[in-house]
Parts: C-alpha cells; sequence; structure tokens
C-alpha cells in the first residue's frame, strides 16, 4: 500500500478476516509474531520483503545491497523483539540474468553477520523483482519485549541518531543526477557512512539484547520513521509520549529522522535509566540516546510543546 | 525462471554461494528444510510463491482462490516431508483494491482446512501481484522423509490420479474463450472436479503422514509435474525408475498427468507394500496407486520400454 490509509485498512481486512491467536502468543501487530514452536518452546517468525521501484532503484544500488538489505530487515525485526536470529528463507521473484549472484553475495554476507543462516526459499520467474524474506528467532529463554508494555513514566531511548539512511540516499541520488555512477561496492571511497546506512542498514542485534537485559518494556525498529513507529508504540502500549527533540544524525535533516524511515535504529522504553547505562556498558555498545518519557495521557504525542506527527513509509503488517 | 536451465543454474548459483547445512539438517533441495529449533527440535520451514501471470491469471481464478492455493501449495511442502503445519507468514505485493478481502478469505479458509495458523507477514505495494508465503511444520516426533532415500527395490506409490489440474486449466480457459465467465465460487455447478483441482488444490497431509506410517523410504510432491519431480527423487536418492504407465486422472490427457504440475499429490517410495495398504487403510484414506519401482541403475528414467521425459514446470527452490 502506498498510502498509509489504505495500509491500515488493508490490515485491519487482513486481522479482522483471520482468527486472534491464544493468550500468550502474538500474532499480526508486533515486529515478529509470538509463537509455539514444536517443542512447546516461543518461536519468533517474522517476514519483510522489498520490491524493486518501491523499496529500491538499480540506479542506485546493486544486487548484493539487495541481498543484504532484504535478511538484515529481518534481522532487525527479531531485534526489536530482544531476540537472535536462527533461520532465513528467501524468495526471488523477477530476477534478471546477474542479479543472482550479487544477491546471493549480499544474502551470504549478512547471513554471516547476523549468524542467521539461509535454508531455503522459491524462485519465480516474474514482471517485477521482489525478494522476501522470511526469519525465525528464539528467544534463548529472555521474555520478547513488545510494542505494547510501555508504562507512563518509562523513559525513552533510541539506539542511534536517525536520518542517515535518507540523507544517504539523496546523497545518492544527487551523485546520479550529476553524471555520477553509484558506487559498486561498500569498500569504495565515495561509500561514505551516510550510503552505507542507506544500503547497508545494520540491525541493532546486540542493543536488542542489552535492552533486554536492561528491562526495557517495550521496543520496535525504525523502519518507518521514528513518528510512525514511536506512534505504533505508543499506540500499542496506551501511553502518551513526549520527546525533547528528534535525535537526527550528522548530515541529515529533521525530516530524514522524523519521517524517512530504514534507519533500522532500535526505539525502547525502559523504568530505569541506570540499568540501561549499565547494560550496555556491559556489553560495550555505545549509550543509547534519551530521546524522552511514556506519559499518561494515550492522546499526547509531543516533541517539546509541540504536536508530533506520525509520519514515514506505511507498509509493513507485522 | 521461465526455463528448465535458467533455474537449475540459479539454484545452483544460490547453493555454492551459501554455507552447506550441518549434519543431520537439510536446507535447500528438498520439499522443506529440517533445521533445528529454539529448542533444539526437528522444525520444518518452506516457502512457496505464487505470481500474478506466472502462476495465476484472475480472468480464470478469483482472489479467494489465490489465498487458498498460496498457503495449500506450502502446506504440501510440508506433508511431502510427513510433517504437520503450525504457522504461516504471507506477503503480499501489489494488491489492488478489493483483492486483500479475497485473499484472506481463501486464506482463513485454507487455514481452518489444514490447522495452519497465519501469523504475520508483510504487505507492499509493487507493480505486479505476488503472494509470497512461508510456513512452519512439525515432524511430531517423526523422522523426516526426504526425497534422498529411496533404495532400489523399493515400490513407488502416487496418492491419486494426475493431470487434474492442468486438465481444469484447460476447461476453463476455453470456458472463458466461449465467452463464459469463469465461475466465481467452488459451490457453483459450473466448478466441476477438474477446475475445483486447478483452483482449490488439496495437500495430502493425511497421505503424508499414512506413508510415513508405512514407513515410506522417500517423498516428494507433484507441484512440477510426475516427469519431473519422480526425476528430482531419483535423482537425489540415486536410483533409477521404471513406472508401469502414468496414472491419468479421469478427463486428462498423459501430457496433462506427466508435464502438467500443481497436482500436488504425493510421490513415495516404500518397501513394504502391506503395510502401505494397512496404513492407507487404518487412516481411512483412499488405497495409493502403485505406479512402479526403484531399480539400481541410477541413470534409468522408463515408462514400460520407454523413455520418461523429465519434463514440466521448474521454479522451485527448496
Amino acid at each position: 500500500m502506498s498510502d498509509a490509509y489504505g495500509e491500515i485498512a488493508a490490515i485491519e481486512t487482513i486481522r479482522r478476516g483471520l482468527p486472534q491467536p491464544p493468550d500468550g502468543q502474538i500474532w499480526i501487530g508486533d515486529d515478529a509474531a509470538v509463537v509455539v514452536g514444536p517443542a512447546g518452546e516461543p518461536l519468533l517468525l517474522a517476514a519483510d520483503t522489498i520490491v524493486e521501484g518501491v523499496h529500491f532503484d538499480f540506479g542506485l544500488v546493486d544486487a548484493a545491497d539487495v541481498g543484504w538489505k532484504s535478511l538484515a530487515v529481518n534481522v532487525s525485526d527479531i531485534a526489536a523483539m530482544g531476540g537472535q536470529p536462527l533461520h532465513a528463507l528467501v524468495t526471488v521473484v523477477g530476477a534478471r540474468a546477474g542479479v543472482i549472484d550479487g544477491l546471493v553475495r549480499g544474502l551470504a554476507e549478512a547471513s554471516a553477520a547476523y549468524e542467521c543462516a539461509v535454508v531455503g526459499g522459491d524462485l519465480s520467474s516474474g514482471p517485477c523483482l521482489v525478494v522476501s524474506v522470511a526469519i525465525t528467532g528464539t528467544m534463548a529463554g529472555r521474555e520478547p519485549i513488545l510494542r505494547s508494555k510501555a508504562q507512563p513514566g518509562d523513559v525513552l531511548y533510541v539506539t542511534g541518531p536517525l536520518g542517515r539512511s535518507a540523507a544517504g540516499l539523496r546523497a545518492l541520488r544527487a551523485e546520479v543526477g550529476r553524471g555520477g555512477k553509484a558506487p559498486a561496492e561498500p569498500g569504495a571511497p565515495a561509500f561514505s557512512d551516510l550510503t552505507a546506512a542507506y544500503r547497508r542498514p545494520a540491525a541493532r542485534l546486540s542493543e536488542g539484547l542489552a535492552a533486554s537485559t536492561a528491562g526495557a518494556t517495550a521496543m520496535i525498529d525504525v523502519s518507518d520513521g521514528l513518528g510512525i513507529d514511536l506512534d505504533r508504540l505508543a499506540t500499542a502500549s496506551g501511553v502518551g509520549v513526549v520527546i525533547d527533540a528528534v535525535p537526527t544524525a550528522e548530515g541529515a535533516t529533521r525530516d530524514d529522522a522524523l519521517s524517512g524511515g530504514e534507519d533500522y535504529e532500535l526505539v525502547f522504553a525502559a523504568r530505569d535509566p541506570g540499568e540501561v547505562a549499565r547494560a550496555f556498558q556491559a556489553a560495550g555498545l555505545a549509550q543509547p540516546i534519551r530521546i524522552g518519557v511514556c506519559v499518561l495521557d494515550p492522546a499526547v504525542r509531543r516533541e517539546g510543546a509541540k504536536l508530533l506527527k506520525a509520519s514515514g513509509w506505511q507498509h509493513r503488517l507485522s
């Protein structure tokens, strides 16, 4: 769905048309589903798709970038539950000659980076290139961190400044517009931090685990933009949110950070700032950025005294 | 991939570019992957995609048929391991207005029929309609039935006569060609057994379990045609195959049965015909059709004295 209303309506149609989960399971509506595996243990499941012309353009990225991103965005969904990825299934529709090699290279790199085995999938011809990944994950004995358990008074954090992906995309477009060729490989000098953030987004697995250790009450990955993803967390939790400022990366604009999406940083709520600081330090990670607090009135969405708009990409079901 | 060489080459590229599974796991190359779940138990994973203009055409089927089929073909992959489905993730790309309702209705029907919960997925805009499903399954304590363990002397069975789907597709095309409208709902009088086989294929779950009980040594679902799927089983097992005749459904041609594909009957090899008869009878199922035997020479593909050609659809990775 390209418009917010269409997507929300479609997801509601899907939700209403299908049975609801039993107690203790999460189906549609969080970063990943939490189901019961064959041995009775919690199993995480998620799926995320990238489509040529919607999520990427071969004038700006290469096939290895697409392969990397298709897996990394799914790992991010597992990270946002505080889980660890196990296996991925990769479906490729409409790959033209020469695309498969690059896709597989990028997939293999992400698979190694996140220790997530690609164990199967499907291959089909088709009129457009679609790379669809489904992922499994484990909580390894921890409780899944849902979107829905933030409490008034909880402090809100983000694992890094936002807008890098949107700024990177703009830089790539400008370069191509000037007649430059998009750099072919991540190691190339022109492959700046910002364009890397767009072409090779990192899934914040270690940060998700540290947030879990710190007792995070709710968590979501910033796939569609801070505005919309923070709104999702607040809505699911039935709390309001007040942030001090939009944490904006160097080289990015406030709008990139608020609405650009595809940053894949994690936003989480936690009760005890001391625990958060200790957990991230113990894991050898950069401290997360404190952005605000959860408040009692569930209607509140504020940046200081201003209204915080829930704008950004909307195209996700789970 | 629309041609056999292209697909085989692409799958080889993918296989070579990714790590190989540890002993005891099956990744790419069977109906489903057999991996280790979070609690150390066997977990089945598979994915299968259907694409408008490649696998279906809205002149011949409706959105509910597409929803049903997208899940049923995945359940069939679990059935072909002798397993039981647990959960499905459904990704829909490029659904036009009005399509989602029907898709969800068909998905809900298949979900109920096969007791397989739809727990999440993804939704995206896109220039073509793609419905991609990933499925999990359990062996419930049984050994997975691979493609690769048939032995010379094993008897070959198929769970029903073939070619119904291809014949049903032809009947639908003829009806549309005459200016008739494809029947809207399965209950309609014009929704014959053959068109039902094409529009609402059944996954042979109970038959897969009965084959497992009967000690089946190898099994595969007939998704691409008996010729090619039997060749896959024989090649994976390192045996030859000699069949007496192509088991052809009433109203279908020999070519429909051999090369039409999409029948989703199961082909299996078993040592003891008495065990097979008892297991299917005990389960209250129709007896499977004995079609031939496995032989020692791995190069043999024969129907009586004639060469059996491995022709049919080729578009599957797992």
